[in-house]
């Protein structure tokens, strides 16, 4: 039986999402309790969270025996042994065909910008008051669209055509305490949220220029340097 | 000059507040900070706070070199340093008399429950869903007042006359997703108050009596199992 699981984890207590022998990862974790259940087939995430990123809403998919399907019940089972800092949200059924990650069409992420200063909430957030929010919003609205984002990304040196991406939404919303600035798009390469939050920053600084912001766009590297990984949430993944 | 320090830390990323040889505690954190702005006298805490507990006001007191006068600057620059665990709130000038451990007349913690379960709570709080509030509300009246609160102690045999206690105030109040259940007492014995609560909620689930609690209270060994640490927070402290 082909299924899918929503899952949310506190992306401060893993090192990152991927298997990584040894390490105390999210994909590890999950792998270990499947196994305790009768698991064993491989399974794939939506995206890879880097180390101390958070998802609300991260999805994967896998093959699971017949003798777990009634798939509540197989939730509640596994949300016992991923206590207390993995959740499985949902399980539902899929067709064979349906993959966690190719079968994406669309991932959202949320950075959270908090505007006092707390040791409680900088596990979970970056602490940055927002100086001219009109200007942020207009930077924001730079990254709308079809970009050659290596610029934006880790890897860089990859290729620079592997590295177009399309950015549909963004959006800026003030919560209470805290700023969210969430991006919707095809996919994402590694780090790029947080290299484009990183960007956004210096902007509202006044370190860097809107038309900077244009020629990183067009793959010139004139600042790469990442906003911390708390502040980010892996927050939604259409099908 | 003798200052005390109003500081506030997520306990979640150190090995408790105690210095210990090699280990990320937050004395040695912030035994780091003071040095690496030429403090170098020793400091004491109002009380120790146990591996994943939280703070939002420990009191620290020290003896400051003369140079340090601009205490709002002093707090500034060890902010620095100490970010993003720790935050000291407030510095202020003391007698040198006084002593943040000694001259403590009371101290408030609070134990916060969460109704719903997320992973994103349970590092500042713990699942628990209370079933019956009013007779919770009773359980923790019995904790009020003097009492040898030895069979609530992690040490336990450290010897019964040692052991006496006054609780002054609980109070179970209701937040949104959270229950917060606060103790204000003259002083607490090692894990005390974890004890207390894990008492507490085998009563909510029915699984141990007021009767039992009372006997406990008069220093009879019946159920010893400390609530989870990241649901605790040192809240206040009271010279």
């Amino acid at each position: 039986m082909f299924v899918a699981m929503k899952i949310s984890y506190n992306g401060s207590m893993f090192f990152g999402f991927q298997s990584q022998s040894q390490k105390h990862t999210i994909s590890n974790t999950l792998k270990k309790a499947f196994e305790s259940v009768g698991i064993f087939s491989p399974f794939v995430g939506s995206g890879r969270t880097d180390k101390g990123v958070h998802a609300t809403a991260q999805v994967i998919s896998l093959d699971i025996p017949a003798f777990h399907s009634h798939l509540e019940q197989l939730k509640n089972l596994l949300n016992t042994k991923l206590y207390p800092h993995i959740k499985i949200k949902q399980i539902w059924e899929v067709s064979k065909n349906f993959n966690a990650r190719f079968s994406a069409k669309r991932r959202g992420y949320c950075y959270v910008l908090s505007k006092h200063y707390s040791p409680f909430y900088s596990v979970f957030s970056y602490h940055h008051k927002i100086k001219n929010e009109a200007l942020l919003q207009e930077a924001m609205a730079y990254l709308v669209g079809r970009h050659n984002f290596q610029a934006f990304s880790k890897k860089g040196g990859a290729g620079s055509k592997y590295c177009w991406r399309e950015i549909y939404r963004v959006k800026l919303i003030q919560s209470r305490d805290f700023y969210i600035l969430s991006f919707l798009g095809n996919s994402f390469l590694r780090s790029q949220i947080r290299l484009m939050v990183g960007f956004l920053l210096e902007i509202d600084k006044g370190k860097l220029t809107l038309g900077d912001l244009k020629r990183q766009l067009e793959a010139e590297e004139i600042f790469k340097i990442p906003a911390p990984p708390g502040g980010l949430f892996l927050s939604s993944v259409v099908y």
